[in-house]
């Protein structure tokens, strides 16, 4: 294997790739990052098994640059760590790479010389098959908008493995995307570009996944998506993003979602976010981020929190409007606060059906958006 | 105590104080922060015991805007924790503070009212007396610029506290500020607007105090320090900051510094320390970051790193000039690039006197700045 490499689109390339890598890896083979080069094209691949990222830098870019010139086509597996932090730095705008005796690589810019010892390529996994796959495509920004919407609701408790993952259910081109960790839920619907008739139920993407897939998505893209049986496959301009779905069944979340409220709220997102912000503050001093909202007829509304032996805040805000039974409930600010950072409604919907009993917000903007945080049982 | 204060300057002055908390205090009042309100002005005072911070709100401001309205005088501590997050995010512009039984405090803005448990300020211990002082005025981007080139050198070892502080002597109205952990040493000099005959020695202030120090000063600002028997006061506009002078004999470093060269190099920083810090990614592999150094008459410059199972580095450079021995040294690249980092010089000097003697780098713009690298000895 030898080759020249634009500095730029290698650099580019192994960044991307590298999202893959584990720290934690037992496997010596995927401390490294695979480089496949053919007569058409240079193929990067990372992976950590359960998510494999390949990139692919074409030898001739679409503008008719030459970003590769290939004297032999081969392979060969280098230490992704030294990598990533190697390219950046080389001197000239093109590397030289080539690879001698037992995978022997040297890489070569300017006037700097680089021997690393290489891995046999044929140590390493194949790529992950996606198959009986259904295929659609959603722009970046709605994609992005949509994992940032539910993924903070996650489970970070590896016991319930599922709900580590976010819910991925598509019908009628609606897909909607789903997470709880049992103690709160976000949910949230966008219509998309698919047939009618397509439709998936019960795919489970691993949150990590979708936190490192929003970092190589720019608004601009667009994402062409396949889930196969057990992978999905998340096609982002020149790189491939592969997840293996999480195994099990998601539980069934629809009948804890009530649709009947005795109390309901409607407030400004901003008032309420700072007062429930400067609540927390206190309440953040207890492990439990308590806070209790009150409010009657009159509209209205006190948070208020308490530490013992440092203090207590009370805020008072107006609602927009109230109507039902007078509200006295406790809850975790810090669920509140997570789920309003994802709002971008100024006003905020929020329905009570009593102290036990799941509290339910929804943005006043009329989007499909849902958040769910059961309440604290307290003495008083 | 009862007062109204904007709440902006109490935010400044509750962020400036703040800087002095140590997280590891066994001392529950130094968890606090001091609230002193006379008719004058409003002082705020936080400790650690070895650092004190002071900040002064006067009651109107130079440009005759009212900051405070004492309705009566007094004093409190209260908690530093919640007092640096509450008070930036108060909802209004100013804030009405009153102090009740028992030191209760009660904290109101807008619609948010909020109750402390204060402290017992008799409790709180007395501000740094600062005796027998030399009192002299630097310029705050001058002061920032002579800590920044040395106090990167100190010793993070607890063993020998007196080297985790940086000395300062003056002599002749030069201020020498030097910080050495015994594996390498840094040192600079600038000029100040100071007697000819105001001399001190051996004064060594903590590195952590210094580190907290430049995070308060503006480039804009003159700081007045105060060097006194076991304290320094540094004056920052409303900001005094008072730290206890390390005790103990720092070591005689004037004999280790080698005036006489064996061989000398001059290279350009840049190129420098670019090959240097590519060098670096395989030598910190292994944990003494060694990069072996080569120089010849022809000026031709060879920096090679190497890690077993990983590969080797190569980089080739130019002298701008080399005069003397060939040379042929090991040192750890970390310790030269931390000093690289704070050279503005876009030409290095520096003096190799053997392969176990002290190398010496001096930047080319003719700054007294001085930094000492001990080489390593390796096996070949």
């Amino acid at each position: 294997m030898k080759l020249t490499i634009s500095k730029r689109e290698l650099n580019e390339a192994v960044q991307h790739v590298s999202k893959a890598i584990s720290g934690k890896t037992t496997l010596q083979i995927l401390t490294g990052i695979k480089l496949d080069v053919t007569s058409d094209q240079v193929t990067l691949t990372a992976s950590d098994i359960d998510t494999t990222i390949q990139a692919f830098i074409p030898i001739t870019a679409a503008n008719g640059k030459e970003m590769v010139t290939v004297e032999e086509p081969g392979c060969v597996v280098l230490p992704a760590k030294f990598l990533v932090e190697i390219i950046k730095k080389l001197p000239k705008e093109t590397v030289e790479i080539e690879v001698g005796e037992g995978f022997n690589t040297r890489i070569k810019s300017g006037r700097t010389d680089i021997e690393l010892a290489g891995m046999d390529p044929q140590e390493y996994p194949a790529a992950p098959a996606v198959d009986d796959e259904l295929t659609f495509r959603i722009a970046g920004s709605k994609l992005k908008e949509l994992i940032r919407s539910t993924v903070f609701a996650v489970s970070t408790n590896e016991q319930s493995p599922i709900l580590t993952g976010v819910l991925w259910n598509l019908d009628g081109a609606r897909l909607k995307l789903l997470a709880t960790d049992r103690h709160r839920l976000a949910s949230t619907v966008a219509v998309i570009d698919a047939p009618e008739d397509m439709s998936f139920h019960n795919i489970v993407i691993a949150a990590k996944t979708l936190n490192e897939l929003v970092k190589i998505i720019s608004d601009q893209e667009s994402v062409e998506i396949s889930i196969g049986r057990n992978q999905v496959l998340f096609n982002v301009g020149a790189v491939h993003f592969y997840s293996r779905l999480l195994d099990g069944n998601y539980p069934d979340t629809t009948k804890i979602i009530p649709t009947n409220f005795k109390s309901e709220l409607d407030v400004g997102t901003k008032a309420f976010g700072d007062a429930l912000d400067r609540a927390y503050l206190l309440a953040r001093e207890e492990k439990t981020n308590i806070v209790r909202l009150q409010a009657g007829e009159d509209g209205a509304v006190e948070i208020t929190s308490a530490s013992s032996g440092v203090g207590k805040v009370l805020e008072q805000l107006e609602a927009e409007k109230f109507t039902g039974d007078p509200l006295r409930i406790s809850f975790n600010s810090k669920y509140m606060l997570d789920a309003l950072k994802v709002i971008d409604s100024e006003q905020l919907h929020i329905g009570f059906t009593g102290t036990m009993s799941p509290i339910i917000i929804r943005p006043g903007d009329g989007k499909e958006s849902l958040y769910l945080i059961l309440p604290y049982r307290t003495s008083n």
